[in-house]
């Protein structure tokens, strides 16, 4: 294979750029959906799955054709029942989306709201599972859900401790772990944890290009899925359905093809390359979690030296694969992010705008996952540092330049 | 780019092979799903999509990440209130599928079940509509489905006729065509023959990777959806949802990005690729369905003249990208699908097996579709005619040698 036409860095929290190995697998022609060779390399993912989120062999992991998004529809339409009561921690925008489509289901939903870049404090979901639990042992919450990374914030959870608390309190509620923004960028440790489903998506820490929806279930999640059939429930959507989706993801796990609908092969042949790096490469997963925190660091260390304060406000409460960054406040100097992003452009990097509504013009956000972080000796971090620096010190040249502009037309 | 890595040649009913300007497109990095560059791209993909349909600018175009089941989902989801009645027309394997899905979002689901290889009457499809408009306006059906090409059969469905009858005789039941074989391999026409609802996937005619669901909706099923949201109906599940989708795909077909899940860029970019040469390339749309049916034509008689009757047992009423043919039965030699694909298979071709339960080892299918077919001056089907005869012949001859081998061996 020949290098792929150059084109800008993308530094934005998913997609990110792929490896080498992964962009050749992708290159390559499809393959039938029930070859032998494409069996064995969606059985070999289902497992690697796995042992990334460090789930042993009686979960169940499901790879389909969707985006991130789609993990929630996943849960919501096989785990709620209507009525079932739920309970969302929200550290931005993606606790939200959480929500409605639980309430599309049936869900009665409660959410603990954190303060813009903070996290949901440990004491109030205790106080809100006691509340439940004293109710009625029928009224405790089916289901708690956890964002480890919102990507719109940046705010880490500390979903180990979260975990225990419900499992403390609540031991029937299941642990539900959006992980889209963490999953190999962040330690995640299902078993150890007490996680009952964790969900994520191709194209961030896994390192593949977006499409595909990666969920794992643990045994107890697949049994109350399964009791649930059993009462005579039904799955509430057709395409998320696990009665149809379980069988078929059992057969591939034994090697075996079977037929729902046809998987995004080359999707999940550049999946698999990305899953062999990450499991079996030079670099440990422990050492690429390692190599995330250290980007992570200079490019906050760097952010915060231009005078660029963190969305997420709490050291502890920071995601180590991306970063989200106020603009400088400068008195009588005017600058957004727009500014800022125009400046980055101008330099070949993509990075991205806010997504929390209230200070959506205020702050930018930069991805620095996978590839961007474990290839190439961290030549890209390196790009972004650099690129941030010069692009902050333009953007505030330029907005004083205009601010100055203006006072003179004034006087 | 250099050529992809040789492998065997796909000549299933899809994933199909990649021209290779869409498979140049596949291999590229990954785009910020926001970027200037994929906005457009997703754009001019949206209006190609219409164009392949011969849909004009009031409709609207989805591309969506997900299998081809998936568009099934769309329109349960969204077009379907619990209590509505559907008639669904069987040609195979497929319909079986639409139903199961109109029913989980609450249709009351007729059923027309052609005789197996036959299209479903029309006589009988009048009869079914004038019968429930007898009974109450009220109950007269939502919608009408139409498998164009019923992957299972190779059975194609007068889709202009059926439309026509239900226009006539039901003119507020949609007209839903399930076209995920159809597409760019069979004529569709949906404005000048009244489909509301034309469903397809990438993965085969289209001539792009699996993982893409296509839909384009006509101006009146947007108006049923949107007047059934008035009403207060609310999709029945969260990520089929167009209360969702409709502005995000509004958004890109004006040129604006907008988020509610991040789209599969890499899998976009090949489609807007394999629709460029669909739409503008050297080889005109209807030059490309003259290609399908020429092709077609010949595997169909070289099955014959090796014996095999076709599954789809009326002329008119055979697919032109795939072909369903019985191995020959021949008086004491007790032949398989599974003894004529091995001989295939040594030939480094891929033909899939049988899907329909009652005779599912008993045939073959053959795909033929996109570039096999426009592709390389047509010598993918001229590979495909010789290994299929080759391996059938052989197969013969191998089945003879057990049988005989059995006869000796009870001498």
């Amino acid at each position: 294979m020949t290098a792929v036409p150059s084109q800008k860095l993308l530094a934005i929290p998913g997609p990110i750029p792929l490896s080498p190995s992964v962009q050749q697998s992708l290159a390559l022609a499809p393959l039938s959906h029930v070859s032998p060779e494409f069996v064995k390399i969606f059985q070999e993912s289902l497992h690697m799955t796995r042992e990334v989120v460090k789930a042993d062999a009686s979960s169940t992991a499901f790879i389909l054709a969707g985006s991130g998004t789609f993990g929630w529809d996943q849960v919501g339409a096989n785990l709620i029942e209507a009525g079932d009561r739920a309970l969302v921690l929200r550290t931005g925008y993606f606790g939200d989306g959480f929500k409605e489509c639980l309430e599309t289901y049936g869900a009665q939903v409660d959410v603990i709201k954190s303060a813009l870049g903070g996290a949901v404090p440990l004491n109030e979901i205790e106080k809100a599972l006691k509340q439940a639990q004293t109710i009625s042992s029928k009224k405790a919450y089916k289901m708690v859900t956890i964002t480890h990374v919102d990507t719109s914030t940046g705010v880490l959870s500390d979903a180990r401790a979260i975990a225990a608390c419900v499992r403390r309190l609540s031991p029937n509620t299941l642990v539900v772990l959006d992980a889209v923004c963490s999953v190999a960028s962040e330690d995640v440790q299902m078993d150890a944890w007490g996680l009952d489903v964790v969900l994520t998506a191709s194209q961030k820490g896994l390192g593949a290009p977006p499409g595909l929806s990666i969920l794992v279930a643990s045994q107890r999640t697949i049994s109350a899925f399964e009791n649930g059939i059993k009462r005579g429930v039904k799955s509430g959507s057709f395409y998320s359905s696990w009665q149809k989706w379980l069988p078929i993801m059992r057969a591939y796990d034994q090697n075996k093809p079977a037929y729902f609908g046809t998987p995004a092969v080359n999707l999940v042949r550049a999946y698999h390359a990305s899953l062999l790096e990450i499991t079996k490469g030079s670099v440990s997963l422990s050492t690429r979690l390692s190599l995330h925190i250290a980007s992570s660091d200079l490019i906050k260390r760097t952010g915060e030296r231009l005078g660029m304060k963190q969305v997420a406000t709490e050291p502890a409460g920071r995601a180590h694969g991306m970063t989200a960054l106020y603009v400088p406040e400068i008195p009588g100097v005017p600058l957004t992010a727009a500014d800022v992003l125009a400046c980055v452009g101008k330099r070949n990097v993509v990075m991205a705008g806010g997504l929390v509504a209230e200070v959506k013009d205020k702050y930018i956000r930069i991805g620095h996952m996978g590839w961007s972080v474990v290839g190439n000796e961290g030549s890209d971090v390196r790009t972004v540092v650099r690129v941030l620096e010069e692009s902050v010190l333009e953007a505030i040249a330029l907005a004083k330049k205009r601010a100055s502009a203006v006072v003179s037309a004034r006087l």
